[in-house]
């Protein structure tokens, strides 16, 4: 048995996965607060907008770790409005019509064809180069359960799957899916971020910001963040767009 | 309850996994054979040659198949001879080199991690788009066994998970993962093949194309390519580099 390497630093590498949204940027601070040392990744997967990734690369910056953006091509594919620019973002006037929408048990248009599967895939070819054991997805199944890649019998079944596809698998070193948001409320979130020393103002979630880069305010991802702040009690800090 | 819309042929549509190699070529050949209208896809991934795409290519425009190619980054991630330049393709002098060292159970040096994990995510990604509920792959668990996610208890899980991952899954239209060939020895593709008028001359297998673009015939693909075609009985049609 061979000793391995020791390790740069005491804390174990993982791989974060960053939108640069509210969830995964909480992700990362505390995988960082749990001993980890992240390398974050991002995704440049023929989203309408860039806003997100400049918003990541921030993220990573202000968190000090090491961020890899991986080029890949889910809008050839089309079938979401995400990706597709024939298909429109939906809006609301408020979250109790968007909840109503959504107890309708539909999966949303806003849905991305396996996408976290793809994601998550990704983390793992990632994680095994670098040899990290853990791997964090900020997904979360309260607020908005409508996505079927959110779900915790999702993440279970793709982490069984990762530990047959493996080397790590193989060797033993069985390899973790880490979610600690799934179970929290969108104001739990704001509540720990702001806890760990989060930044939201440089974190975006909209689904259509607008020319300016601002928050729309009215996709299903900015009425459940601006819910989640109020619900928090802290103040917003999201940059809504002028137009 | 809506009725389909009726597909453009009688044919069920299907996502086959194409790298222009021998298995995947047989793949293609029997997923048609079998019914199915597929869609051919394959992935440029920073493969050190681009042989194999081309293969790919004149594969599927001889089966007249619509041909997917998704761009993807796994050369950033290193870890494999098979996309990293600094790693030497491991050559041998005959299959019985090759089998003493693949008996060592060890996984070989041309195993790109997480690959098939990540080229089925995509493959489920274009079936929920294209409303298909099968997807081939033409992984091979006999001849060369070293790859953990060659195996078929990887292939199941898999499943599993796109099932719990898509809408298709959600709404009760279970997606299938094909594996034809998994338990066939390269001398039964090669015969399987023959049988369905496949012309094996266009297929790439190689690891290390010379710059003429022929096969090495020395790398562990080519050898058991090579023992393939001779166990089967069928003339081996490969081009070998003239280097």
């Amino acid at each position: 048995m061979s000793t391995p390497a020791p390790p740069t630093s005491e804390r174990r590498p993982a791989v974060v996965l960053l939108s640069g949204g509210l969830d995964s940027t909480t992700c990362l601070a505390l995988a960082r607060q749990q001993g980890f040392e992240p390398v974050a990744l991002s995704f440049r997967y023929g989203q309408r907008h860039t806003v997100e990734l400049d918003c990541a690369r921030q993220v990573a910056e202000a968190a000090g770790v090491e961020h890899l953006v991986a080029d890949i091509d889910l809008a050839a594919f089309g079938g979401s409005a995400l990706v597709d620019d024939a298909l429109e973002v939906p809006k609301h006037d408020d979250v109790a019509e968007l909840a109503a929408e959504a107890a309708g048990d539909e999966i949303p248009i806003t849905y991305v064809p396996a996408r976290n599967t793809i994601f998550l895939s990704f983390a793992v070819a990632v994680a095994e180069v670098r040899g990290a054991a853990d791997i964090f997805i900020g997904v979360n199944a309260v607020d908005y359960s409508g996505y079927p890649d959110c779900r915790p019998e999702f993440v279970a079944a793709f982490e069984e799957m990762a530990n047959l596809a493996t080397r790590a698998g193989v060797e033993g070193n069985r390899l973790t899916i880490h979610t600690p948001l799934i179970s929290l409320t969108k104001a739990e979130i704001v509540q720990l971020g702001v806890g760990l020393g989060v930044d939201y103002s440089v974190t975006s979630t909209c689904y259509d910001p607008g020319p300016d880069g601002g928050a729309c305010g009215r996709c299903d991802a900015c009425l459940l963040r601006a819910k989640g702040f109020a619900d928090a009690g802290v103040p917003d800090p999201t940059r809504y767009t002028a137009a």
